[in-house]
């Protein structure tokens, strides 16, 4: 699809949340190729290039049968190897192979990984320890952003923004009075913001309310937002009432969550974004989830529509060099990392 | 329009059903070519450049006077040959002609010749048994399809897919069970396949009820797929009581009829689709021809949705090469006469 | 934006209408560069570049805070002359600067000089008889128009189209008989008829009407077409009961108004069009000021139809030449004033 490309390909990227992929085939561009996603009659997932080698037809218009993918237009069928298993009237055994690709399901998500499905190392999946974890309560969705998936990340890995973008429900003058610490740390690029003594905006006033603790007491709020190859982005937020020790105060003193954020590359201009919320209060309330999904989706809707038109500036003016502040630093050293990590595959090629 | 151009143009295409031509100009790209087409007093129909050579505006937006096509621009009047006639206050005589195209109207249709009018050669209008002939009954429509007119050729030529994409009206799993026999005879290329003794699929039990046959019966079922150049594509189609001769059955003891496909380029990937369908059971019964198009458009919008998305993917995978099977002869061999012409036709530039 | 421009940039531009400036930020293209316009609080209108040299997001979804403009992503404060004026928790002294535009607000517009702001010239802005006029009324509007502005300079400059494009409203058959006169006078190439002794069209009989005058009446008509640079096309029209000294009747003896047409390039192939009609006859009624600039916008409508698909025609066929007749003198004695005041840029770089 590129010639000089802007993702690492040996990396797991989330594909669609699992509840996405049935025995319906699901086509999605994942890394600028074509895919086709199924699940087989024991539950696990399959992905394919999402291109027919009779006519061309894409996969995702066919259906499932017996486990193989039939193609919708002339009834060829494929193994989930991408190999040809049968073709009414045909001798298929001459038939060129189709990719396939590695896939996996964890954590409520399915996963791909872009290189020779050899290459694919299931121990390069991310732990996260929210994920199937009754101790947490996660809500999500997804949204198609037209924009390159680097400027997300920038997003998320300054936060400063969320004072204007987000005035109303996040955002509050202390974060940018307050320097933000960056530090690479093993596999993570780590940007971190503790505000003491502030009062709660909107959002965390909701939360302290939900987790039956004063809405308007006076806190310390921290912010630690985590990059890690290829392009997720955990953040740990929270509130704590003043003084009882902050991002470790008891878990009966504050209300924290982690805002999760799976960042899948589309073309060169677009991606996919699947973000949620894991929390550690009030888990068995659905409600409560349902109102947070619904508030993170407004809010992350505000950052869709700025870097969209980020995006378009950017094309109109290609030539221009952009400021790279303090406050850019996470954005910056996760780009590090990611061009690192391309460097280091077109040494190897897959 | 196209330095490698991908269809012969000293052919005939259908630019419009008659109808759709009247004194009110009717702008139509055939062929790459943008064309206007209007009717003169006599009825006689006229295609013209659509453009005009004072302002470059569309002639399709101006009208018709005194047999005159009219920018509706600044005035300026064009006869049927693309020559000037008359704009107030200027004296016309050299103004430069614009192209005219030779034009036939013909069982029921408006014929171009995108070439030079002059190598135009009416005995090239292809012979149509039902057309004009009150022995047969014809009803149609239009689609327009954003693919290669070739895919839509391939598509006909292989009516395998019709257990596919059709699988609720006219497939069944006989058709990609019985090999097809492919042909060339005289200017066309043929294949065939005939059933026996298969249950008759939706559409045709329905024809066969219409006909005062027994919709249950057991019937023998054939498919002869006539391609001619440029890119016309008839279809003989049918079933018969089981034993009673299929094809050359007595006409009480069957239903049969034509599948009519005239396909006419307008851009490298995208076409003018007039499709139909000419029978010759209960021929005076008006609602039938409306139920049969009503089916017919449904039928034939499942190919535009699987043509159009098979178009993006080969757009998408350009260097990929296609499987040929023996099903996919008749679109090849189809392919190999439009390459023909293509080839000929350079050799002897018009 | 473009290595060889087909516009002026030493020149004044109609940017925006006065009304459409606010403290809420206006991002418009002009002359192929994208530009924010916002107004202070002593009421004074800036521009600038809308391209935050942080990031890169469009400063016009930012908003205006103590006369800076605040970006709306990260809180960059940008003053008026495109200096970096405050960030938090940052030293902008070493931000580089955005351009800044030389603006100018008159006549009930917003004027911007797209070249170096340092070679704006006051003096340049054109004179306009009847703006902040009490003796004149003046309605108006905005259309954006899908074509190289030339086009529409050309359009207006060249008024037989009216028979054709507006015959319901304000085209009559003498207008296309009457020669036209074409000459260059000071700044303005002027092309101008007269017609004695006609019926007015449907528009001059309500404007009649709407004088006190017999809408029957045999009238002179005239039509004095005033092209300026950059792309100013200012137009006498008016009616005058016949033998009453047409153009030069007394006031209560004729309907007169101006035409104003001002056309400020977007892109290569778009434009900006603030139209109007500024009339010296019953300039206190409201209601007539609104029934004109409704009929005026249903009249210039048809033109955006016609020019849109002229500019599409052209860029289908881009190697094809246009007629120049006697009617086109003005747009192209028009574009000889343009093409040298490029070439006159360009032999002196701003």
């Amino acid at each position: 699809m590129t010639s000089t490309p802007i993702w690492p390909r040996k990396a797991w990227y989330v594909a669609a949340r699992a509840e996405e992929v049935s025995d319906k085939p699901l086509g999605r561009r994942i890394c600028g190729e074509a895919m086709v996603f199924y699940r087989r009659a024991d539950g696990s997932v399959a992905a394919l290039e999402d291109f027919c080698p009779h006519r061309g037809a894409p996969l995702s218009l066919g259906f499932v049968r017996d486990d193989a993918l039939v193609c919708g237009y002339h009834g060829l069928a494929l193994g989930c190897k991408g190999q040809a298993l049968q073709m009414p009237g045909q001798k298929v055994g001459g038939f060129p192979p189709i990719r396939s690709y590695a896939v996996l399901e964890r954590h409520g998500f399915v996963w791909v990984w872009p290189a020779d499905a050899e290459t694919a190392d299931p121990a390069a999946m991310p732990h996260l320890e929210w994920a199937d974890n009754p101790a947490w309560a996660y809500g999500g969705g997804y949204y198609h952003i037209a924009c390159d998936y680097r400027l997300m990340i920038d997003n998320l890995m300054d936060l400063t923004h969320e004072t204007y973008v987000h005035s109303t429900s996040i955002g509050q003058k202390e974060i940018d009075e307050t320097p933000v610490k960056t530090r690479r740390e093993g596999a993570e690029v780590i940007t971190s913001r503790t505000m003491d003594r502030v009062a709660a905006p909107p959002f965390w006033r909701m939360a302290l309310g939900a987790a039956g603790l004063p809405q308007d007491a006076v806190v310390d709020r921290w912010q630690i937002c985590r990059f890690s190859l290829p392009s997720h982005v955990m953040i740990e937020v929270g509130v704590a009432l003043a003084g009882e020790g902050g991002y470790d105060a008891p878990l009966d003193r504050k209300v924290s969550s982690w805002v999760v954020d799976f960042i899948t590359p589309e073309t060169e201009t677009s991606h996919h974004y699947f973000w949620g919320m894991a929390r550690r209060f009030k888990v068995e309330d659905a409600a409560l989830t349902d109102s947070i999904r619904q508030g993170q989706g407004t809010i992350f809707g505000e950052d869709l529509a700025m870097l969209e038109q980020q995006q378009a500036n950017l094309l109109h003016w290609p030539e221009r060099r952009l400021l790279l502040l303090n406050i850019d630093a996470g954005g910056a050293r996760a780009r590090q990392m990611i061009d690192a990590a391309i460097a280091e595959e077109a040494a190897v090629p897959a």
